[in-house]
């Protein structure tokens, strides 16, 4: 009876998709799921046409392959950014909070993952062919002088950053990486070993 | 600029949106959003249909005021359920909870919420009128013996219980609680000092 039940419940069934999404435990999505029962209609509708609109209009800039409504993204096409540098991100949630600090004016390139051979990903299933193939058309209004590698500071990111690396540089174009080390405002007594060994590999002249 | 693009960014949209949801904060509403925008379009369009049917065929019980797509849900109607035991929760995942546990054979009572004065909830935002009904009415099937009340063992489910013991003793029907202490499989010097004084006070003769 019970089973048969949870199977035809559409709680249940609203819970069971939810927790399908990273990060949503079984829990979690019970919760979601109520709330959304609880929502206004007004919120619904709107929840609904947000995700199918970033569904439908939301595809790859055919320069940069962050995500964008239109062909080729505002960032690519904003003629006051620094065009000769492009910092590497391997996601479009990284280069959302490198636009947010504030400080970067340059162009990006998302990847869409990175180098984890245990996970069966390789260079081709990033996209590091739409990377070569800027530095190389120079269509970006400008020659590229530096690539910044803001891939994670951890195994695959740092794989990522030094395959690029070796790439990219017999093309003239200078590859740089992000500085790691212990968080600004960080406590250094919690931070964990391998980020004070990092912090002081790295250490620089004063 | 970047505040124009982000208005109509239908990513940042989408999690705007999402950020709503109890338990949602800003990250993880961007994970969300990007993981919808890369699911099949056959996720999107069954969890888009599992949202609109939640929202549209869920109602309260007429008995029980659980949510049920009927309107007497299945376990009110369910025959060979225990008739005569009433368990009073205060939300519609607390039945769940305790109908995964699989130990309870009775009916269920769902309040929508616990007293909270100071957040203005008082007996007549919960559905306590529709439990006095259920035990004049003998409607079920059977005299109701007794009443469980499993709200949360914290200040207002203590007081919500308090307050339904002295509303329903006088009906003469027996009203019990939930037992509470320290968690089964829980370390005792782990538990907080509020639940090992309950512990203690409750304490039974083995």
């Amino acid at each position: 009876m019970s089973e048969r039940e949870t199977s035809v419940d559409p709680l249940q069934r609203l819970a069971a998709l939810l927790a399908r999404l990273p990060g949503i435990g079984e829990k979690s999505a019970l919760r979601l799921a109520l709330a959304l029962v609880r929502a206004d209609a007004e919120y619904i509708r709107a929840l609904a046409d947000a995700v199918g609109s970033v569904h439908e209009t939301l595809s790859l800039c055919r320069r940069c392959c962050d995500l964008t409504p239109d062909e080729v993204c505002a960032r690519c096409l904003d003629a006051r950014r620094d065009h000769t540098t492009i910092c590497v991100v391997a996601q479009p949630q990284d280069r959302i909070a490198i636009e947010r600090a504030g400080v970067y004016r340059g162009l990006y390139h998302v990847l869409h993952g990175v180098l984890d051979p245990l996970a069966g990903v390789g260079p081709a299933e990033l996209r590091v062919d739409a990377l070569l193939q800027r530095l190389r058309s120079g269509g970006e209004g400008g020659e590229v002088g530096e690539i910044i590698v803001a891939t994670s500071p951890n195994v695959e990111g740092d794989a990522t950053a030094l395959y690029l690396s070796r790439l990219i540089s017999p093309l003239g174009v200078r590859v740089t990486r992000i500085a790691s080390g212990v968080a600004v405002g960080g406590e250094l007594e919690y931070a964990d070993i391998t980020t004070l060994h990092r912090a002081l590999e790295d250490r620089r002249a004063l």
